[in-house]
């Protein structure tokens, strides 16, 4: 949302209170006709409105973090990221070892929108309301050894209000010691490496277990981070952002998780993703084994 | 999709009729037992799934090319991108006056992700199978009165295969004078704007009018991105698209479209945009005055 059009509707919901407070006050004159009566209903009304849409989009400062990195989906970081954007009063940091941006390891082929980080783990704030990781291939892979990132994930996820993920996101997470006796999700393809990390495989758009929030594969970003947006301010706010990226999908065919799609679909998905997946095992068996 | 991955199953898929050829032929020892039987059977199930694959996945070089400017939403870019990345044998242009990033507008408060084109208007093949253009605010209004990129999108639209929008990108499609007599969608809060352009405007999720094709509000752009595949390849291909993305959406809350929402996010909305619905409405009666 645009925050000159949010600051201006709060600034006019503040001075509501102001303008109740007269409306109902000795000075303001009596209106004697009905369609007085009818206009000063509809401006209370109005005016009503807007008092509900400050205490809506009203709430502390959030402080965002999310990892970026070479290899990641653009789709994964992008989702999350129109719907944080769409919040009042928060930082978002682009987190990564650097301020370089981050390329994808195959940038001819896959995303080649390179992402600047805003932020280094150096200078991440130690208290985020949301540690978020997206997923990707083969970054994935290679965050789930990266020692530097894991120990930043582990010291900041510690201290985290929500530790949270998409897609393959969840992997890292896991490889970071941050999801051992959590129920998480991933992408349908590695939903049963987290056993390998500790955490208890469990199918769901959107696990929520305590403070751990993991949603499915890359387009689940969304219906994650509206569910964060909730808990992080409310329901209504969050169906606002909803509204306000008319999120009212309408999928022209049913075949987004393994249950609905056709077989051959099915089939060529799992073949083509068969050499990932044994990768994945053993990066998660690795990474338990430093863990333990 | 990875296309490595792609590669190597196709190449297999390509190799599979050599094998299936051999198989059927006369140097192949036959099978005695039962257990033989079955494991050259579960053979040649894959052997055909994998010839399945490549009637799939191949197809004439797609030209893709997607108009990227200052002000759009990222969202709106990437949903559609995500999908185009993921079709084999296409080239994606990200266009652009310039190879200069563009950078949303209000970039501390939004998308702060900038976008490097890959492609100037002046290098942009004059044929392509797919004209794209995002949406997003303010960089909208801007765009229905850039004369250059009016003409280009002018130019380029009578010339393609499908000509093709997702959120307020249709305002600019109008502007440069593509939607005459078309159905068309647009974001919720501008669809009536369309009228001005000469489109009719047209509620839904995806919009197919010939070969105009317009998607709804920002997350449209996944739902138009797989019609789009399923038009451009074929439906088993898109499907597999979709389980790839994981496309199966289970938003938190039903929330999605004014018919929907509950009243107090409707209005909520519907005065934060009130503004930029008059803007976009003046800017398309002077963008039809000049197109008359």
């Amino acid at each position: 949302m645009d925050r000159r059009n949010f600051t201006k509707l709060s600034a006019a919901a503040s001075l509501t209170g102001l303008v109740t407070r007269t409306a109902a006050g000795e000075e303001t004159p009596r209106a004697n006709t009905a369609a007085a009566a009818s206009k000063e209903s509809a401006e209370q009304q109005h005016l009503d409105a807007m008092q509900r849409y400050a205490a809506l989009t009203e709430g502390p400062k959030l402080t965002i973090g999310m990892l970026v990195y070479p290899g990641m989906f653009l789709q994964d970081l992008v989702g999350p990221l129109a719907v944080f954007e769409s919040l009042m009063n928060r930082d978002i940091h682009l987190l990564w070892k650097t301020l370089d941006p981050v390329r994808n390891e195959k940038a001819e082929h896959t995303t080649f929108i390179p992402v600047p980080p805003t932020t280094r783990f150096a200078d991440c704030p130690d208290h985020l309301d949301v540690l978020f990781v997206p997923g990707g291939v083969p970054g994935t892979l290679t965050m789930m050894e990266d020692a530097e990132v894991l120990q930043f994930l582990a010291d900041r996820g510690r201290q985290a209000r929500f530790v949270t993920s998409v897609c393959t996101g969840s992997l890292i997470l896991g490889a970071a010691g941050l999801l051992k006796g959590y129920r998480a999700t991933s992408h349908w393809v590695t939903l049963d490496v987290l056993s390998e990390l500790g955490a208890i495989p469990t199918k769901g758009r959107i696990v929520v277990d305590r403070n751990r929030i993991t949603g499915g594969g890359v387009t689940a970003g969304i219906d994650f981070g509206l569910q964060l947006a909730a808990l992080l301010r409310n329901d209504t706010y969050a169906q606002a952002v909803q509204l306000y990226l008319e999120y009212d999908p309408a999928p022209p065919f049913d075949a987004g998780s393994p249950e609905k799609a056709p077989p051959i679909v099915n089939q060529f998905l799992s073949e083509m993703f068969a050499e990932l997946k044994d990768a994945a095992t053993q990066a998660a068996k690795r990474a338990s084994k430093r863990l333990s």
